[in-house]
């Protein structure tokens, strides 16, 4: 809660749309007077969401408009692509000035963005001690905990009374706008507990720090995935989480609007991945960008369709003979994708959230099986009930028995690749959507044929 | 953060499961005083997530082993389906005294998962004063800032001085882990400001709170959809949100723990859908519920296969005469359906977290269909060219108009259908995935098919 005096304007997506029209009007007639007036009544993130509707060009005349103080808020709120498109466009001086405003995970974040001269040529600009801060976070792997945290927080020895507490709440007052709790540390800077700030409140002033802190403290080592971070965070309703080295030392502390933040993130990309999206496409507005990141995905499964194709040539002598066959491609295939899609993204959300365990392949195999022997029974019998009026009893056979099987060769393939992954330590999302489908939908057509020809060769038609 | 000597475990997925089945075994084994011990030592997420894995007698014999603390603690961790087996098996007394020790977001979660005569008997066993505070939280509904809303929390009047307000501190302090603000009412219960109890600290005990507290507050109305509340509190950081009615009555605050709980239960919806899969599969061990929740999606997918399969049919005399088209239906269907489930999905995402405009159909469709066209060219030319040298220039002319075609359609559909639903009130989500998909494979084989036959009526194979 911040009490600045530029007011969040509450903006439920259709609001913040009409927001950023009446800003890219105002810049269009060049009335930047009554922009920056605008500017000036809105919270830093509705400002930074007009910014990344506008091109980079507008988007930097805008962004001059605003004062400092504000210009390092909306730089701590701003899509990284847009964060790179304006550092490109400030000076080192106006950058290093920003810089100094923001929070340090923030900061961090944003020399990230620069090419790598520039941000050792910006670092070098940045007082002594932030220098220290900055270059120990940007130092830290992007999605792990060191990458997240930040390093402003209040922090007494372990052997301070709380009246020296509530002087470190005292001198971080201006820099935070919440404190919620104060750290407690050794002389040698490992942390020995935590001060939650009401025990302050209610404690008298001389009283030891080390009587009334909480010294069960959840912690993470800075290496950790943010998705572990944030899973742990879940668990245990933690709001701040501090993060420590092997030696025991207090490096920083996770702030749980981060952890909202990487929750979205890390479903977004499953989510993403399933669908063969880039997450990076919903900010982007260029057709000739989104062509390039949607087309990958669309030439794995060209290929899978070519090979499906050649397959189908290899079965010409069966499909010729009973064209009736071909009709059946789409519900086959259409079954297999839709079996397939199911296990793999429970398989995948499964694994991320802990609901699956990746110890027991065989038996998360075996329940997948016996779904999908079910599913295949009830599926497989209406279709051979159905074709089977249509198109006579062999057909009816055939489909059934073909039905069966995908079924249950695509709940136990859609299941293993990703635990599988998983396994071998990659990410299981990486399998899901494309690849899955397009390798899915050639086994599924090679046992349909399969079936067909066997049962053609033995029955005949 | 929670001061309780219950220790969390820190557990990381596969170490949780280590656990589950160190508590199975004991179980089986009868040892339950052993059991007792290991669950005295657990923090209650980690025993509600044990509790989890068991069968519904197991998990009320070990639910029984809780002391009453712990019990109540565990209610609020444990998932619906489980809380719901659980209060089967508890008498109105027990249940009563349990609520009582449960924060009111979490007992009113309980209370909506007993049948109505329960529900109604149990709330009237109630102290007087709580069950005020359950009736009107039960009564909101579900998904709304009403339902995850709290009571708890510290309250003064808008005229106090900082003395005043630290002793509501001092007496909410027993009940709340943690408490960062204390909220400023006026004598009609309408919330006047907040006040972050770092300035509660800083500020000597005569001062007015009217002086020190933040009264730019961003507050939601009861009936606002969670979802809308996670995207106020991810866009403005927010940590803690007063909930007040159209009178400006202060009703309760919503905490940013139940906020992350609402981002990934949100985003983990939409992915389920797109994958046709239901998000309470996760928990179910059952393989007969597991196929019971996968089979409607199958369903549909089947009855557009036969719809496919019966337009094969209308074209049968096309097939018949160039076997070649029924080889490349994969091709066509692989495609349509991959570039209608990325076009669903980013409109889908793009809709639920406000990056796409609802009110700019028009503006997005032809985004969509530039995308397409571009993508068309690409997959249809280099489809042309490699079934040309297979199949020859025919072919090569009717694939690559083809698949031109249905990129076009894929993704205008596969955009137009989430928005529309969008623009009616419905949830977008509702139409990814299997809807999607399976009308999308009819539409795509409609125009493969009708192109090739066109073709053929007049320049012949």
């Amino acid at each position: 809660m911040s009490d600045t005096e530029r007011k969040p304007q509450r903006l439920i997506r259709a609001d913040s749309w009409r927001l950023v029209r009446a800003a890219r009007f105002l810049l269009e007639r060049g009335r930047t007077a009554r922009l920056k007036r605008l500017f000036s009544r809105l919270h830093p993130a509705d400002t930074a969401d007009i910014l990344e509707e506008l091109d980079d060009d507008s988007m930097r005349s805008a962004f001059d408009l605003l004062e400092q103080e504000a210009a390092s808020e909306v730089l701590e709120e701003i899509e990284d692509r847009d964060l790179r498109a304006l550092a490109d466009g400030l000076s080192d001086d106006v950058l290093v000035s920003l810089l100094g405003d923001m929070a340090t995970d923030e900061a961090a974040d944003l020399i990230q963005q620069l090419s790598p001269e520039r941000a050792e040529r910006v670092l070098g600009l940045i007082e002594p001690e932030d220098q220290e801060d900055l270059r120990r976070l940007v130092a830290f792997s992007p999605e792990t905990a060191g990458a997240i945290m930040d390093s402003e927080f209040a922090v007494v020895r372990e052997d301070a009374l709380t009246a020296e507490a509530i002087e470190a709440v005292r001198e971080m007052a201006d820099e935070l706008e919440d404190i919620h709790y104060v750290y407690v540390v050794d002389n040698a800077k490992r942390l020995r507990g935590v001060l939650p700030l009401h025990r302050l409140l209610l404690t008298p002033p001389g009283t030891p720090v080390s009587k009334i802190m909480i010294t069960d403290v959840v912690t993470v080592p800075p290496n950790l995935d943010q998705e572990d971070v944030a899973l742990l965070a879940q668990r245990y309703d933690l709001e701040r989480i501090p993060v420590v080295d092997t030696d025991g030392i207090f490096l920083g502390r996770i702030t749980v609007t981060d952890i909202v933040d990487v929750v979205s993130d890390e479903v977004e990309e499953d989510f993403s991945r399933l669908a063969g999206v880039d997450d990076e496409e919903l900010h982007e507005r260029s057709v000739t960008k989104i062509s390039r990141l949607r087309l990958p995905w669309l030439f794995v499964g060209l290929i899978g369709g070519l090979v499906s194709a050649f397959l189908m040539g290899k079965f010409q002598a069966s499909l010729e003979e009973v064209i009736v066959l071909a009709f059946f491609v789409p519900v086959i295939m259409n079954m297999g994708g839709s079996v397939g899609m199911q296990s793999s993204a429970i398989a995948i959300r499964g694994l991320a959230t802990g609901e699956i365990d990746p110890g027991r392949l065989m038996a998360r195999l075996w329940t997948e099986l016996r779904v999908g022997f079910i599913n295949g029974l009830a599926t497989g019998g209406l279709l051979a009930l159905l074709a089977g009026f249509w198109q006579g009893p062999s057909i009816a056979i055939i489909l059934g028995t073909a039905m069966l099987s995908v079924n249950i060769v695509a709940t136990v393939f859609g299941t293993f690749v990703p635990m599988l992954l998983k396994k071998l330590g990659f990410d299981p999302a990486l399998a899901a959507g494309p690849f899955i489908t397009t390798v899915n939908d050639v086994v599924d057509l090679l046992v349909y044929l399969g079936i067909a020809t066997t049962f053609l060769a033995h029955w005949g038609a």
